[in-house]
């Protein structure tokens, strides 16, 4: 592709762009914040799935990352030399699975997460032999109703289990609380750590994550370190919370107007393929930058359909800038994105960690 | 990957797993139902991206593929020699796409459409110069209010705009029709039969499409050609609809459960970035084939939740086979699915097609 191809009036959509200015604006922001609370920061790769952007996250002064999946934590090292730590915030079960993360473990400093004994059996058996033991983090769950240990007792019971358990060390305690769940956290962490220290066992870490509730992580300050994820790019559901504005939203979707059926209704070249079909409680599948009249009312895979109340002036080959509802999703549906520097595309970026499921 | 693991007990999950068998049998009860009504059949390659799946169509008795970007078409080309017959039910736009076009007609039989004359221009100027004419098909609204002429007078005044430009011959009406709309495509088509017959045109194909209800397409007896795609894999969608039975879905998602937090629910390792968030009007993201007692009734990206009335009765490392909402999209979201034959996974392929959005 010739430098000229690589505008956004004639890259080929849809397409995904990522502002890296507004992604650094937003690192910035937050690193700040946490600096100011004397917590660490340790982004969750999810949203951007970009070794270059999670190096941007540790230049700003992250302790290291945090992934969901072994593929996702293999494929983000080996994109950067400079990721040494990664937190793995998923219970790891199976044998092949186990046999990656052991490999994984001698390669970086590594954490895992359990909530059962199950897993902290699997993982035990794992390590028994290798040379280095694994932290192992106690996944609480403070109101989110996903993964964790329901109460204080059963963490504390757990911790002590890790603790026991060959090969393994107690790495601390980690949540993903719901939006508004400080004060949860602060009450749930700290009777686990009062409980754990009560046996005689330190809690090096207490993790705490989620982009929604971010500036207020010091209201729990129990907490040692806070794993934001969508901040980086932000998208049209924390604008819709009031946590940004759109002119923080560093993902945006470029598409192209195929079709002008009737006076108030246009489509697009991007669908569910490109936006998702997410809605996180939204109303529409995304945000048509400087048309706030406009809803994108109706996705199928690869045509998204723009209703506007009155005449919605828009011509077959316009092109428009779209906030997705959820940024982390789109990243997953693309090989590549497009960097933009500056309002011009300056290099386009394969996505190391997208598909990353196992 | 040795033999030994390539089974449903031990690959490692999430994973898409793809019934040879049931896709089989599903494409010859459709083509054998079409063969009967003298209708031609030009599957939707959407639903398995997979050069090999089209092969199998073909040698049913399909007469060519339909793909909807041209990205898709050239992935299914590049797979397979047997593919020469390719129908783009898209509104190609821009030079870049223009230019790929060009080249796809040079290689295999191609026809597109178009529901403008911002569109048809386009294709003209790129194939006037062309050593053989692009066949262009005029897309119609029947009533999904997506792309599309609106009324039969306009389909006849583009087809005639069709027949008189440069580098293009009318290759005849396409629609995607809403579930139910035999009686308006059989409505909507004879008019614009009639009016373009009369201005002198033949009308080659007419071409009617959508899984839900193809087994009543003889009721538009005008189409000539129908493009299902969901009918190879099917999926709950289907069977909320009534169309087919658990027992007909080709594609499912093997899952591990992770988690046992409560009595009443577990989580398991496949999330959006697997099952996606299409709903299609369904509640839940799919069904546990065997647990009717089971809705998986949250998703986040690499969890899913699965609740139940009672006890849920499951254990840390169970497996479960999920019936997605929505086939289609699952393929999208996997580098690779597994073949099943005999019950056992046969073989890896890779998504030839997946991602394609442009």
């Amino acid at each position: 592709m010739t430098k000229a191809e690589l505008t956004i009036r004639t890259v080929n959509t849809p397409a995904v762009l990522v502002d890296l200015e507004i992604a650094r604006r937003n690192i910035e922001r937050f690193q700040a914040y946490a600096d100011a609370q004397g917590l660490a920061v340790r982004p969750h790769i999810k949203t951007h799935k970009l070794p270059a952007v999670a190096e941007m996250q540790l230049k700003a002064g992250a302790i290291g990352i945090t992934c969901q999946k072994i593929s996702e934590a293999e494929a983000m090292i080996a994109g950067s030399p400079k990721i040494t730590d990664v937190l793995l915030t998923y219970n790891i079960i199976g044998l092949e699975k186990l046999e990656h993360l052991k490999a994984l473990a001698r390669k970086v400093t590594l954490s895992v997460v359990a909530d059962s004994e199950a897993v902290v059996e699997g993982l035990s058996g794992a390590f028994a032999s290798e040379p280095a033991p694994l932290p192992v983090l106690v996944e609480c769950n403070t109101g989110a109703d996903r993964c964790g240990v329901p109460t204080p007792e059963s963490a504390a019971a757990l911790a002590q289990r890790i603790a026991k358990a060959p090969g393994l060390v107690f790495g601390g305690l980690m949540t993903y609380p719901p939006a508004g769940g400080a004060a949860a956290v602060q009450s749930f962490m700290s009777r686990t750590k009062a409980f754990i220290e009560a046996a005689g066992l330190t809690v090096p870490v207490i993790t705490s994550g989620g982009t929604p509730s971010m500036m207020q992580a010091a209201e729990a300050p129990v907490t040692t370190e806070y794993r934001p994820g969508t901040y980086v790019y932000n998208d049209r559901s924390l604008v819709s919370r009031g946590v940004c504005g759109w002119e923080d939203c560093a993902l945006t979707v470029l598409a192209t107007v195929v079709s002008v059926p009737a006076a108030n209704r246009a489509i697009i070249d991007a669908g569910s393929k490109a936006l998702t079909s997410d809605l996180l409680g939204l109303s529409g599948y995304g945000h048509v930058l400087g048309r706030d009249d406009i809803a994108i009312d109706q996705l199928s895979e690869e045509h998204g359909r723009l209703v506007s109340k009155g005449p919605i002036h828009l011509n077959v080959g316009d092109r428009l800038r779209i906030v997705p509802n959820h940024a982390c999703v789109v990243t997953n549906m693309v090989d590549t994105v497009n960097i933009l520097e500056r309002g011009e595309i300056s290099a386009v970026w394969p996505v190391s960690a997208r598909g990353c499921i196992v």
